[in-house]
């Protein structure tokens, strides 16, 4: 599907591949960001794992904090207990609009023994050779001289998330070098708290409410589209969990002397999940997708996004697809019911017995129109539409006696989705910088999949929220042999430049 | 339901607790069993658990042999390895049929921090106080003196089952005291692997086929119907294992970014278990009941078994039992089919991914018009008419990319059903010979629902068998806290002995 856009999408990438090597070395926005390489090398060799080290926190948080300053930012630590925060800011004209940008240096934990390298905070130069295998090359290859597009960093968090800290500083620079100022006031936000522990943003930015103020929120976070065009992603979807237990015997019970007469939860869990999902995945239960509506505007928007739906269901290994909607992108904007693991006795030493209850796991990822508690009290009302009697965690020995049918449903903590409408002003703003840096429309994607943390930022500046990743989307964020194409990083920087040289 | 039978118990109860006290005293039969009691202590003093030593089961082989050597049988110790099984006999008349009687002196693993008392392997004689907690006696109350039925021996073995053992000596010294001989010739294999391990018996039967060959085999294991009553088993169904994986992605996918679109396999999973199953627990897979009918004696025996199903609800804990046959001993004469596990990624630590697999593995209970491998094969058949591919394992790319239904079931093994017809010889003759010993006919289960090693007796002997379990229902087997009844010791040593005075 979508021929002519994966065309179109080759020879958009023969295009930028010749601009990179050639035009761009002439570039001030290019020089710049090549000049902050080794700067970046620097940030990548400070182990980063929140949960292994705070004291690692407050090595990033000092060097992220001179490094701005270095670049002509005012900078400082704010405070969240013993892993500072860092604040950056770039003028502050009256009459300019202010943009937040959002990052993060906190990274994820590492098993050293699983990369194809000395260490994940020794970052390592490569390159692909003829038989596609990666190869290292000397990192001073980075300094001077022409750089392919194609050569990535191996590191931790070289993609997630530091390499948009370093490419805020290199736009920066090249306003610098060329003479000007940015068109926007520029603040910067740079997160420790990202990838592990309890999430300290809300409080953070409730207790700095006035110093993070901004007229628009842009975060620099996770992969950019497939087809590695640029990117703006205008929303994603929200979160709860909840588990759902179904009851049998008060204990395991022989399965020989009591199969065929003592009820299996096993397979009274199996129907419920059979009853709430149809064979193409579109979930049965009434009124979980009410108040989900598209208008022409979106519906163009999700065929417009250049999504090869082919090598994605390759890659994944699967031959066919849910149908919940008539594409990827629109399956996305409706609410999702996914059993995230289920359980009864234990398969890895299966005994002969009647199981005496079987549990699934659930995530429901949420659009606004669809709110976690509602979802979840559908499927309370559901699951007792079935003759379920729902206890309050395990059945009482009264319950055991009255309820043929009997569950219990606990959790629905979560998190919010955010949509920003596609003709807001802050996505009119960043989609008219990037045609103005690319020459042809980013990908606009209208809500993705997955969750991000954005809600303490959202309640806390009630500003619009835009997502830009600036990484490739084969990163290998959170896992082993995490890596930047170098392209990227080139990329990035000049979109942010983009960004800043528009006014908002 | 069966308010009159539970009547009938009761009244039956009260009568055996008043003869028990009274009549029996002066019974040489109880005489006999009285007087084999430190004997039986002895022997549970025995650790016995082989896989935990081959050396105990050394000790309690030589000591079983030298114990029935003592009551006036010949026995010899068969070889089995660094664990033998013993072998006695008692009369040897061609003009009297052979009755091979089954035991073991092997025992369940035991965690002694579970027991209410110093060691598994220290008997304790204990009895009820007036607020039901068990209260430890000497000892020496056995030796001598009234002794109560309600009084129980705990120790490991002590049901399952040294007590049989230490019964089939007891009822033969009975003969001794009264200057007769039993009208059967007796023979006697006490297995030592029964237990845990892998089981040898099959090779130890093939081996002493002459030594063993017998016109009947009466199995002494496992507890009596729960009404406490004599107790006849004909036949235990077949077990048959088996696991179903349901296929997903090449790997786990994010939920976010895949969910309501990469089809999840614990949906699949469920699907197919619903698809097996109507609500009220029937196998809906076409052909699974074939073959199975009961006659109007069959029917008419599963009615008269003594079962109190009000109170098996009550036991286990749930309102209502699956409705395969129309009693609980009918439902044990169909095969069935249970999950004994079942599982989707880590239910103890949910992440928010679309599992890659979902599994699910069974027991097929089976009896002899279903065997295990038909009925296997018309599971394989109904997954496959699901639209289902099965591979052989895993599947590959080019499966992955053909099949949009991809599972796999794996295993097989099991064990064989038993079915000794309700009117043969062997069970009118020990029918015959507990009513005379009782007064009334015993509890006769056409088959339970269970899974006995009995293929390598059929196998190798071929003849017909009997089981007899002697020992209190509620003696918790297996786990901590074993016990026996002493009514059902003496109950036990009169059964014996009224069948070996019975001519088959």
């Amino acid at each position: 599907m979508n021929a002519p856009l994966t065309l179109r999408r080759l020879v958009l990438a023969a295009l930028l591949a010749a601009a990179s090597s050639s035009a761009w070395a002439a570039d001030p926005v290019h020089d710049a960001a090549a000049a902050t390489l080794p700067e970046y090398l620097d940030l990548l060799r400070l182990p980063n794992v929140t949960r292994a080290s705070a004291a690692d926190i407050q090595r990033n948080a000092a060097w992220v904090k001179a490094a701005f300053m270095r670049h002509g930012f005012t900078a400082q630590l704010l405070d969240d207990g013993d892993t500072p925060m860092v604040f950056a800011q770039l003028g502050d004209r009256h009459a300019r609009k202010t943009v937040l940008f959002y990052a993060h240096m906190d990274g994820q934990p590492v098993t050293p023994s699983e990369w194809d390298q000395a260490s994940p905070f020794t970052p390592v130069l490569k390159a692909k050779d003829a038989s596609g295998a990666w190869q290292a090359l000397p990192l001073d290859k980075l300094q001077g001289g022409a750089i392919d597009p194609e050569w990535r960093v191996f590191a931790r968090s070289a993609a997630d998330d530091k390499a948009p800290i370093m490419m805020l500083m290199a736009a920066a620079d090249a306003f610098k070098a060329a003479g000007k100022a940015p068109a926007i006031n520029i603040k910067v936000l740079i997160d420790s708290h990202e990838e592990g522990g309890k999430p300290t943003l809300p409080d953070v930015v409730q207790r700095n409410e006035k110093l993070l103020k901004a007229d628009a929120v842009v975060m620099l976070d996770g992969p950019m589209h497939a087809s590695n065009r640029p990117t703006l992603v205008f929303g994603h979807r929200g979160v709860t969990g909840f588990k759902l237990t179904v009851y049998g015997a008060r204990g395991d019970m022989h399965s020989g002397h009591y199969g065929n007469y003592i009820p299996n939860p096993a397979f009274g869990l199996a129907r419920l999940l059979t009853a709430f999902k149809d064979a193409d995945g579109r979930v049965l239960i009434p009124g979980f997708y009410d108040g989900v509506h598209f208008d022409a505007q979106t519906l163009a928007a999700f065929a417009a996004v250049p999504d090869d739906e082919a090598a994605l269901l390759r890659r994944a290994g699967v031959a066919r697809h849910d149908r919940v909607g008539d594409n990827y992108q629109q399956s996305l904007n409706y609410p999702s019911l996914n059993v995230t693991a289920m359980a009864a006795a234990d398969i890895e030493h299966p005994r002969t017995v009647i199981p005496f209850e079987a549990s699934a796991s659930f995530d429901i990822r949420t659009v606004p129109a669809t709110p976690g508690a509602r979802e979840l009290a559908l499927v309370r009302q559901f699951v007792e539409a079935q003759g379920y009697h729902l206890s309050d965690g395990a059945p009482t020995d009264a319950e055991r006696a009255k309820y043929p049918l009997l569950a219990s449903i606990a959790g629905g903590e979560g998190a919010a989705p955010l949509q920003t409408p596609l003709d807001a002003p802050i996505g009119v703003w960043a989609t008219k910088a990037l045609e103005g840096a690319y020459g042809e429309a980013p990908v606009r994607i209208p809500m993705m999949g997955g969750t991000v943390p954005t809600h303490g930022l959202v309640v806390g500046l009630k500003s619009p929220i835009l997502l830009m990743p600036l990484v490739n989307a084969d990163d290998n964020q959170h896992a082993a042999n995490e890596n930047l194409r170098l392209g990227n990083y080139f990329m990035g920087v000049k979109s942010l430049h983009a960004l800043m040289a528009q006014p908002l």
